[in-house]
């Protein structure tokens, strides 16, 4: 029977059991941040580390969303359970046209091993980030042997968000090459797959050639891993068991040469910090408001206080 | 005597007697930040007020330090003190460009009634608004009738810094519509003057026409300032007289209306809220380091503690 509470522990204990309405909620609560976020994630953290991370990300139109798709419907043929996060870091304007792209995804909804979730912007440095790793957390810790991060771009905050992956795709297309020069070395510094997605449209191996030569130019240790390069047709399901294949590889060796673990240690390490900042930023935010703050505030606009000072009143005894 | 003192109030009483090299070493110190630019700035704050500010912005190219050098001669003229802060948000690989377009400047560096100092991103997100507002409290200070800075585009920390000019003037160029379609809105936010620059070149009545145009389109309050329209041809000097008078005109209307009262309260309010940010933020910085904080990091980065608990542990009676 589904859960009406809002208690993030009895919501959890839900979850936990399969209710994915509760898994829903729980997500919310995650996105919306705040105490009740704290205590979701909290209650995970005894149950995560079982759950594969895999990122997905590409520029806009290479068909990631499609692909992802394809991706979960191989992964539920081995018999998994998956978890997605469609993550949309830009502008909530452009929620409908992002959704509007992840219309084959639906394909999934009647199917109860495949949580799909979109996540957008709170509008918060930094909040996307580390709403992400709760809810990689929260999905981990309800069952999922799988869980698929989606992400547009190559720009910051995606860069950050495929830090939190296991196994990062890059996707692009044939005859990607001249078009994305510049992000080149940004790609490279996060793929450990290439996915040539539209691989029925010519230049596939002229672009199979360009990644190579790439990545033959990067300087790798002995034992570190280089990016492998798979090519899809992710409307017709071409390519896409053998990119699972090549995600596997990277798998296994990423276990063997202690790669996972420590992606894993850095990965909670930067969560430590990014916590850290937020909650300063937050009690830069309570400090700048309140009746104490608006009477130091009105006499620094009125020169008879200086900043500093004021400052330093402001500050004193703060705790975060 | 030159004073070789690194002692913030021994530099601060050098330089406003009038030594310039105090002053900069006061202005470094204003860009390390830290404890001395806070003492520099404190020493600073009784003297304030006295300088009127005039920010310079536009695109690049579009002749800002051929147009500052212009103004300066013609404040010399008139007898003024002045002091030019020429502010480079971008990397710092692109100082040696930026400072090849600040040639011109060089023809005033004899003048021992004009002080010019570049100002470059020290990599703190925050740190050149605030910087540059100790940086003007400094020139301010020490005796500067006339304070230019002068800065490139119009992205956030233009915006940000123009805000801290009682007037700004944006520089444009004949035929410019088309080409900064999408930055006219920004443009008019900041504009109190527009110089329409080489206005020797084909276009000029249409661009005047165009941004003419362009604030008749705009809403404005009964008793608001409009921003006015000047063409000027830096290289050669004709209409940097008008150009001066222009500014002169909106500095009457602002002082006359009460906006430039306003202005600088807006301006003192938004410091202390820079202040307090910046405070944190490098509070943040030194709770993610430090003997306890490795501690407790290699504890959450092997997963024996959750990252909260750390978080909470770390912060408990942090002050900043």
């Amino acid at each position: 029977m589904a859960t009406r509470s809002h208690d993030p522990s009895q919501l959890f204990a839900a979850a936990y059991a399969g209710d994915r309405g509760a898994l829903a909620r729980l997500l919310s609560l995650v996105e919306r941040g705040g105490d009740d976020a704290r205590a979701a994630a909290r209650l995970a953290s005894p149950h995560v580390g079982k759950a594969y991370v895999v990122g997905i990300t590409g520029a806009p139109g290479a068909g990631k969303s499609t692909l992802t798709s394809a991706l979960i419907g191989e992964l539920r043929k081995r018999g998994a359970r998956v978890g997605v996060l469609a993550i949309d870091p830009s502008s909530p304007y452009t929620g409908g046209a992002i959704l509007g792209d992840r219309v084959r995804m639906q394909d999934h909804t009647h199917d109860d091993k495949v949580y799909i979730r979109s996540m957008a912007t709170r509008g918060h440095l930094g909040g996307l980030s580390l709403a992400t790793s709760e809810a990689v957390r929260l999905l981990d810790a309800t069952g999922h042997d799988w869980v698929i991060v989606e992400t547009v771009g190559v720009g910051q905050v995606e860069v950050e968000i495929a830090g939190k992956a296991d196994t990062t795709v890059v996707v692009v297309n044939p005859g990607w090459g001249d078009a994305v020069q510049a992000n080149k070395a940004g790609l490279l510094e996060i793929a450990d797959v290439f996915a040539i997605n539209k691989a029925d449209r010519d230049g596939v191996e002229s672009t199979r050639r360009d990644l190579h030569a790439m990545i033959e130019l990067t300087e790798f240790d002995e034992t570190e891993w280089k990016p492998s390069v798979s090519a899809t047709v992710a409307t017709t399901g071409d390519g896409v068991a053998e990119l699972l294949d090549a995600v596997l590889v990277h798998r296994a060796h990423a276990e063997k040469s202690g790669d996972l673990l420590h992606r894993r240690e850095i990965r909670r390490r930067e969560e430590l910090r990014e916590i850290v900042e937020r909650r300063l930023e937050l009690r830069a935010r309570q400090v700048c408001s309140g009746a104490a703050w608006d009477d130091l505030e009105s006499r620094v606009a009125s020169g008879v206080l200086d900043p500093w000072s004021a400052a330093d009143e402001m500050l004193r005894g703060v705790s975060a």
